[in-house]
């Protein structure tokens, strides 16, 4: 929710001002340069950007991956080599924005935010990934180290599948599909969270439940936020960048396209759904506080006529005939419990017990 | 609601990866052929799928039916022989993705979601059916064995109407109508469902009623998430594939269209309705917590001044000249007498009682 | 809300399949043929269908009504002589779906709904009229024989109006108008209807009140989803028929456009009136309890601190000096009356009396 | 909300039948014919219509304006002499209908509605104003007499502004801006009675709140009904008719389009207020609900307790040591005031006091 | 709220009668012009609006800042120079309008709000900006002297970035992206409002948490109001005005598009989390008076049937054995215990302790 407070420190700066907004991180970024076509495959770790500068013109496909975004100056360096806009490298560390495409002839920018779930504190971390696709070269940007993409390169080095005898195109599209792939994980995560509160509501609800659906809510409109645009993005894609995406890759990117449909049509759904667990839960204190009522109301309506008769026998008036009869006491006894089963059956009755 | 969990088994696997998503299943796949024209009607059970491949070139119009997911090498030498693009496969198998239709040139791919109600349960089940319609051939693809088609082979045997003289489109179209004709039923269920639950609420609302209220509605999205997206499909149908369909089917098919539109519409009303079962349902809640006020107001009300009263003449003071009257204890009678009855006329012009 | 159970009984059945969906009567069905021009008018009520048929090509006005549809022959002959799409007889039969126009070519078909209200029970019911426009004909289907066009045959017995000087498409118009003019009595009876409960809920509501604005709140559902696909029907007319409605007619046809949009728009309005009626009923209830509260707060709150000091008076310790003292009696009583005005004025001042 | 009475009295008539729907007024209808040019300008109330009809073709800018409808004979003879469609005849006489605007060549008919709030008894009196503008002429219908348009007749004997240089379709303009500037007063008039209501919610709610935001929920419907055609009205005079208006008008007619759109954004921002004031009414009530119980709760806790402690020592049995100890009372008294100020620190600590 | 009183205050005067509509100012207006291509810069604060007159025809580019709009008779000077349409004047000086952006062939003409925090009050201040940019030379009005544009001017003076070198409309750009950037400023108040509110609610609600919430609601909607209009403003100026706008400068205006799109979507997601925290108050609400109702039905539940006991034992009959038993006394004192024992098991069973 705080993400506003690292955009608004650039108000007034020239656009193009690179400043890195995000957890400010030390230690060196990791540049991880791919290079393959039919006939080679090369994976290295460079330590400088300029290592990859060579593989610009280069016909084969060129994946520079890059973990980590506070250098700016390394950004700027290959701002300046492979011609990028400022507004590109603005946008590339600006992490707090909304996924974004755009055409700038001579390359295609795209950024998406990628989601995982931390797996014992349960809670979603959110990670901005920039791709920057050339003819034959492709570049990546991710905040952290992660090994989501791990999976991409393994299966390159096998060069099982027809990976390797298709372009950056359609390794831009592998990316960009693991990347929506793993939002089903989240799905996933959400509609467990939400059938555990529903259970939980339908047997005892407490204060906590409140709190959880509030979080719940919270996570699923961040989680929203970073979707929702990739519908419309994707099919700028499709229509603006014919120059870029194949015949073939599209057809690709159209299943790319329908699981985000898919994924936005889930999360409507789990939305809704956490909307009638606050009514569920509404209803489930409703029903608490009745219950509540109708013992105190049972317990009372007993006992305070029962009282009044005890409370008459009680008075130290002169002449209370009633007091001198021999079974008086016995009298009143049966009178107490006549009271008291007339108002059991009416209890019956009226389903209150 | 548990579904992602299988298509996020998927996650990084390369497209067209050929994984069967539902309930793994054993036994033999039910492949059944039925082969007619103006002249002839053969249907047979194949045991194996390539006794259909020499169908494929016929001029007369070949339905190949297959009950039965969990072979996937079976879909993939149909893939092979019917030059089916690998996302097809993929769709056919993935059954918890969302209805959708695509033209690929030489055939039309379309999957939809049939559903049924169980007869004593009464629970929803979903199915996936996949089209692939090509030139004189038709492939169907069900995840169980069913009878919801064998009224359609009844007819093309029995030869009435005109169906035998018409082309695989038709078959395609009385194919789809049998399964849009089935919303219908469950349409049927969900208004039956609700008004029960409407009566129960009106008459004594308890804790079950508000979970039946949440099952049926999960119910409903599930239902409305199979149905919604088949407008836009049919409509795109229509437009984008006139080479499949001819003129004359597609008349047909907007009336397909127009049963989508009234189920759409139907979803729309009983989703209003059980939003505002729920709102009657907390209202009887209030009622019923209202009623226990009132009695417990009535009660307290009457009986606390009463034993004040009763109070007073038990206090032992020496000095308490009403004690000594002779006619003290019949005062207080009347006294109290006269409380109760004030009381009562107050309730009765409250209409409390 | 029903409704379904009938469509339901089709599935699986072929298109055009002419089965009769309403409540199956038996008796004659009456026809009445009515023809006109600028010379002559006649109207007879024919024995048989078959009467009618010389009036296809004749080139004054043939105006063909059928009152009933339970003779399902009967409209198989008139779509035979007519040149009727079967799927036209099965929507003129299907009296449950939505209303619907469709350009054949020579002929143009629309089905409207038609409500009324019961004059003393307050009911709505609803019927289906069916029109197709041919060149010099235009053929009327009725579920129910009724006066609503009595009113049009008179204007053209009378030839009051320019009527008789026009074409069949007007007569069309007028036939229509005729059906949406009525929709204002049905509006007229909801506003009426709402005002009731809402002077009832704001005077006293009870249980029955909710039945109601539920009662009424899925009436206006039934009569919004008539009137609703009228608009585009219109537009529909307009636009893709002007072989069939004359420049001159349109401009009437625009007027009844105008007035479906009136209607919607009322319906809105209504819909959401019966929306804030059922917040105020719940607020009502909440008043209600709040009042009910109050009464048992003030009674409890005086006497039960009154109660304990008559308890405390009522003790047998052998040593309590006050019991003794010759004013110990009435300086209770100064206290209690000292508590009860304190009571009285912190309850005047929070406005509780 | 009882307009509707007055139209479904026309159901059956056909088009343009010429019938008042209003209050009935008797009394004579007034004629204002105000006509000028860059020259002269001459104002005069005219005994009969027919005064009024030379002026149709004059080059100079004739305004009629008439104040009353209820002489039917007399707008028909307007419609006769000036070639009105019987559409707008029978537009301009039902003025209960939905504003409407319609181009019918040599003549634009526009028909909108004119709110003003009674000074003294705050409430909407809404009023439908018709204008017919022509070649040289403009014509305008009005309900009532008012002084509306007096500031307009003002300007033009005055010759202030450039308003006689220019021709009919500015004085059109003029009227129509007239008539939407009194909408900011409907507007004002709704933001103030809000902010009452809504200070009167936070201090103290009462049961005529409710039916205050219950009054001024359905004036704003009343209000928004009039308003919202506005917008696409306005759209259609500058798009479809460009021989009426000028260019230069068409800028001024796009400023009051931006009005329009102004006052319909503050329509919603008032719904959506007069939304949360309910919100905020039921919370008052529940909150107060809560003050009475805790009221109830502070004082039963307190005092059953140590009415139970009396009640113990006003027990007969024979055998009580405590009631024959010196100090027994003194006891008593002790524990229950230990009682007493155990509870209080509780309900401070709970923040009940 | 109030901002209608001043707007209706125009009903009736002609367009573009220069009235200023806001607090009405006294003193000097500011008049700051700056004038600058590649090789010079200059910055001067003017005496006399006529100063600026000289530098509409020069090539360097001469922007004119104005803070102040009650000189009205300056305003008018400023239009008459620069050939200004009396609309535009009108909406310079009506400062309660929606933002706007009008092209007028030789100049551009745009108005937007300005929003800001003030720094201790934390109140939200609103004030228009409006800007009209010509060939060579932009002039911008505020309602009150201010900072926010003095970053733009020290850019300028110390000649960083390449502002310089561009034209009016980069200057144009920058201002109107300071502007949008301020927003940001906004959004992060009322994240930082929300939350606490959240934390409040969660913890302890008061009644002056509804009215914080009311008061946030009220703020966002009128931020909201300022910023909605803005998307379609940036398109309109995009795409209608490209002779005002260069190819280089538009990519810039579509940076900022999609900041106004972020913001429009963080409003809604304060909307929402507004509309929850209301629920979660209700709720709280709710909580709490279950837990006072669950004090009060234990404390009652558990003495009034002890009482009764007492009271039993309290009565004076002459015959009442157990009075007379040795461990009478005793024995009842187990039975009471015996019972708060079996309640307080109940309680803890009911999980109410």
């Amino acid at each position: 929710m705080s993400n506003h407070k690292n955009i608004s420190k650039k108000a007034g700066l020239p656009p193009g001002s690179l400043i890195y907004i995000g957890k400010q991180k030390q230690g060196k970024t990791k540049i991880t340069l791919t290079d393959y076509d039919k006939h080679q495959f090369t994976i290295e770790e460079c330590q400088h950007i300029s290592d990859t500068f060579s593989y610009k013109n280069k016909h084969s496909v060129s994946w520079i991956n890059i973990d980590g975004l506070h250098d700016t100056d390394m950004i700027f360096q290959i701002g300046n080599h492979f011609e990028l806009h400022p507004l590109v490298l603005e946008d590339i560390l600006n992490t707090k924005h909304r996924p974004k495409v755009e055409d700038f002839g001579h390359y295609l920018f795209l950024s998406v935010k990628m989601l995982s779930i931390h797996p014992t504190k349960k809670s979603i971390t959110i990670e901005q990934v920039s791709f920057v696709l050339g003819k034959h070269w492709l570049i990546t940007f991710q905040e952290r180290q992660g090994d989501t993409f791990d999976i991409i390169r393994k299966r390159l080095a096998d060069n099982t599948g027809k990976m390797r005898q298709l372009k950056e195109d359609y390794l831009f599209y592998r990316l960009l599909d693991t990347i929506v792939d793993h939002y089903f994980f989240i799905i996933e995560y959400f509609s467990e969270a939400t059938e555990k509160l529903e259970e939980k509501i339908l047997s005892y609800p407490d204060d906590k439940t409140l709190y959880d659906i509030q979080l719940l809510k919270k996570n699923l409109v961040q989680f929203r936020k970073s979707v929702v645009p990739l519908r419309e993005l994707i099919t700028s894609v499709q229509k603006d960048a014919p120059h870029f995406i194949t015949e073939n890759t599209n057809r690709y990117l159209h299943d790319v396209y329908e699981h985000i449909i898919h994924i936005n049509e889930s999360i409507e759904i789990q939305k809704d759904l956490l909307s009638s667990l606050m009514d569920l839960y509404m209803t489930g204190i409703s029903n608490k506080m009745n219950q509540v009522m109708q013992v105190l109301t049972i317990i009372a309506t007993i006992f305070i006529p029962l009282s009044f008769i005890a409370g008459v026998y009680g008075m130290n008036f002169d002449h209370m005939p009633e007091l001198h009869w021999k079974y008086g006491y016995h009298a009143v006894w049966i009178l107490m419990l006549g009271i008291l089963i007339t108002m059991l059956v009416y209890f019956k009755r009226k389903k209150w017990l």
